[in-house]
């Protein structure tokens, strides 16, 4: 999606240790004319796919998840995070490690909204070494609902994350792709585009 | 708002302890078509007030003031909940104090995105005792923008946050008020349909 690549370019800030910055426009304060676009994008992914269920997790994948979500027509669900382990038998659980705060921690999400017969697309900002979605497609294997892709507003390639999850056979896409950002210079990755209209 | 009376009617459940649990359709799965008859009531409410920012607080208020934000065509904005009180110099922070959990926790957002010459609405899933509210106040207050009001999608009345803020001079709005649960008895208040159309 060239909108992303240019909004990131134009607005992102490129930190030290391999963080970019977007609180600007996606995950912090977000720029809604955009974050509708993102959802149509989104839309347009997996317009073939049924959909009929998109799961993200809290905070930050709430309002794109939820913007892919209203543009798809499906309701959206949101895994909580937990710091403890400590939960009940009507919750799926899964664990997940964050490189950022180097812990690990419980995501959860009730077993009333994750069914069987459930479609479910993941949607994300971030994609880096991919463990808050397989954190993800871990709830929805044991709901035993029918995982269909992901959808994540950025890729941070070189982190290898989306490719790990692409060689399990699941269909990852990503709407701004990082090759490299090495002394603060974005390139970008030419799958980000495979989606785009010509 | 009459369609948020008759979900929470069709949908929610009350359990013990005053906690309402509408998880089915608002604030863990949120149906995406209402999520969207939300946005454009509170949009409708604040029409007059050119509001050009609208600030919340993660998770549960994200989705709710994204739809909002889109609808009125303004930034999004929300603050971060952390367990400590050591932030950095490039935030805004306030402490706020849960009675679900029974402990103070700090709420935060960057001094970047809240600007002296922001008019804001602060919008939230629940309004209770009012400290999310008051807590966003602070942050309001601390980058000198205008507070222009405050929009919820269901008032505990019987919690008083809300009255306690109106006899401030500031304008709360919520799309369902319940007056009282008891027995799981749930009474709503005429004040939530202020705003309805006729």
């Amino acid at each position: 999606m060239r909108q992303m690549e240019e909004k990131i370019l134009r607005e992102g800030t490129v930190l030290p240790g391999g963080i970019l910055k977007v609180g600007s426009f996606l995950n912090q304060q977000i720029d809604t004319a955009f974050l509708r676009e993102i959802g149509r994008e989104i839309a347009r992914l997996y317009a073939a796919e049924r959909v009929n269920k998109i799961l993200t997790i809290e905070a930050s994948g709430i309002a794109i998840a939820a913007a892919a979500a209203m543009e798809m027509g499906v309701p959206m669900l949101f895994a909580k995070k937990h710091r403890t382990s400590n939960v009940d038998g009507n919750v799926f659980s899964a664990t997940a490690h964050s490189f950022t705060h180097g812990t690990d921690y419980t995501i959860m999400v009730s077993r009333d909204y994750l069914l069987p017969a459930d479609r479910v697309l993941l949607v994300d900002d971030f994609l880096a070494n991919g463990a808050a979605l397989r954190g993800l497609i871990a709830l929805v294997d044991a709901a035993g609902a029918t995982l269909v892709g992901a959808a994540v507003a950025i890729e941070k390639r070189f982190q290898n994350g989306g490719d790990r999850l692409r060689t399990q056979g699941i269909r990852v896409e990503s709407l701004a792709c990082i090759r490299s950002m090495e002394n603060g210079n974005l390139v970008f990755d030419t799958v980000s585009r495979a989606g785009d209209p010509a």
